[in-house]
């Protein structure tokens, strides 16, 4: 076939905190001929992971980009990329740049990674429940200390079939999660933001990892939605065994979960799991309510913290019921693989003129 | 409705280690007011915990029974229960009675709890192979020491969408293994003792405990099939990354899995675990290939060791690579009451003068 006269010469910058992924690099270009990399190397330092600030970036390099792809390095002024066609974004979430003025003061499409990460971190929240369940802490103890334990402490186990799983957020990360669970034999009830009432608003029509997922949205058995406090205590009452919150952080869900919302969830001692942002839940009052002797949480498995890295005075540290991570859930070694895999999907859009996927609705905020 | 005048009287004898599940009981009766049961606690005992005496059993209440429920107690002599219709184990396996005159000199039907350990094990499967991939061990020493792990000690997780999983003994635990692991996004192979080769072949006939397992057998990608060396040998090539042992302990699964066979597994440096029975693998030659630099194992989780409890100073307790748990993958709230719907089931195709479900095949071995 070869190229065809009417595609655009694309210059894509990769401004990156990994080193160069030659072999991915090489196999978009030979699908796209016309792409030419400029790819920079921005290690992540404590001070600087989620920092926006591309000041080591020579303008003259920012000029001549049609596409932009990067963890959260922008440049400080849009008239600095006069070129680009879009930014392609190697997180799921965008929190971090919302206050940039790129995403402030211009039209620019921001795409997003959303998507890649449904296997691994629903692999991790998996693990979570099932270790809190069959008491792992427990098992790898024992084995610790070379003892075969007694059956009886582990009569009281019960498996998952029949419960019900409350997907808080129901986004590639919660629609595989749904899609184990469901194979595990529990029950599935999904919360979104805005109502899904048709077949077609059910669908997932981003990015979905192949053989994972629930990308027509038939696995729940109840839809629920609304960003207001009845709404959301609403989805909280039916009888939620474990709760994922998988919603992004916004100015309407920050803190979203409290007090009140964890008595709620007491009432069937939910078994708690987030991976999405720490600052999502009101962490005092989440720790109090794990605390609760009665019509508290059973537990809680914690990938996002607030504040992070976690305070190494904070209680959740030494809680029997707690697992916390250091936001590892998403880590993995696919994550490239299926970042690079959407920036190439939205270059094939983009030359038969289609729309991209992937794509920050700014005012929704993701 | 009523007692229909040609159904029998049942006296149901129960020699359980477990502490009489009154509600349970009395629901069976409802629905089948013509039993009776006799219940005996027989707490287990290091020294017989698999011990089929039932030496301090009355003769008389031996005699009067026409079912019994037992985990391993049995009459010493067949003429002690002339009038059994049937014995239902609470276990899974019957390797433990195979040289009692009961199973060798008689043909009372022995029906088996097979099945009910589906969910609760293949949780336990998940689980295993969830933390070593997402390395739970060292993630729970980081909280331990409250600290904020580094994600370079992280990036090289691999999530299992696209892996391969090989189901050594497709019944209840596996077929439930492989509907989750489906849902993970892998590819799952089924090797059975016979060939499948018809639809109808490949089905469960066993209990399946609602919403789980692979009723069907349309999970599988590949069967195979065959209790010769040049068989499994063929099975264990097909690029296997996770070996689920779910085979019964019979004299062909005897040291089933040795050198040569880790060898083969070792090509993919496949992880294996184990919830069968301990001797079905040659646990020295496990080891060896567990310690390999290269061409060796991944890694191991092992609910059954070779002998029951593990040698305090096997080399298993403190290997990195593998975890040792104390035969409890089974262990659980629902055990007791599935195991008694299986009971039920069969006291309703008994008076149905149906065929029983869930009966050994004493030719087979179970």
């Amino acid at each position: 076939m070869g190229e065809a006269p009417s595609v655009q010469k694309e210059h894509i910058l990769c401004i990156l905190p990994f080193p160069e992924p030659t072999e991915i690099l090489r196999n978009i270009q030979k699908k796209h001929p016309q792409v030419e990399f400029t790819y920079i190397l921005q290690p992540i330092t404590a001070s600087r992971a989620w920092n926006t600030d591309a000041k080591d970036i020579p303008d003259e390099t920012f000029k001549k980009a049609t596409i932009l792809c990067t963890l959260a390095s922008l440049p400080s002024d849009p008239k600095l990329v006069p070129n680009l066609k879009f930014i392609h974004f190697f997180s799921a979430g965008i929190d971090h740049v919302r206050s940039t003025p790129i995403y402030k003061d211009t039209v620019i499409p921001l795409t997003t990674s959303s998507g890649i990460h449904g296997p691994q971190i629903s692999e991790w929240v998996i693990m979570q429940m099932l270790s809190f369940a069959h008491k792992e802490k427990l098992l790898l103890q024992l084995q610790k200390e070379h003892k075969w334990g007694k059956h009886s402490e582990f009569g009281q186990l019960k498996d998952y079939v029949g419960q019900r799983l409350g997907v808080l957020g129901y986004g590639s990360i919660g629609r595989q999660t749904a899609n184990v669970c469901k194979a595990l034999g529990m029950d599935v009830i999904a919360y979104t933001a805005s109502p899904r009432t048709t077949p077609e608003s059910k669908k997932d029509t981003g990015y979905i990892v192949p053989r994972t997922g629930d990308p027509d949205g038939v696995i729940p058995s109840a839809w629920y939605s609304g960003l207001d406090k009845a709404s959301l205590h609403n989805f909280l009452s039916q009888d939620i065994d474990v709760l994922l919150i998988a919603v992004p952080l916004t100015d309407e869900t920050r803190h979203f979960l409290g007090k009140e919302e964890f008595e709620i969830l007491g009432k069937k001692n939910a078994f708690v799991v987030n991976i999405a942002r720490g600052s999502i839940v009101v962490q005092d009052e989440l720790i109090a309510a794990l605390k609760k002797k009665e019509g508290g949480l059973r537990g809680a498995a914690l990938d996002v913290t607030d504040p992070e890295p976690l305070n190494k005075d904070s209680e959740l540290w030494d809680m029997e019921n707690v697992t916390v991570t250091p936001h590892v859930s998403g880590m993995g070694t696919m994550y490239l693989e299926r970042s690079f895999e959407i920036l190439e999907r939205n270059l094939t859009l983009l030359e038969q003129g289609k729309k991209l996927i992937n794509v920050v609705d700014r005012k929704r905020g993701y």
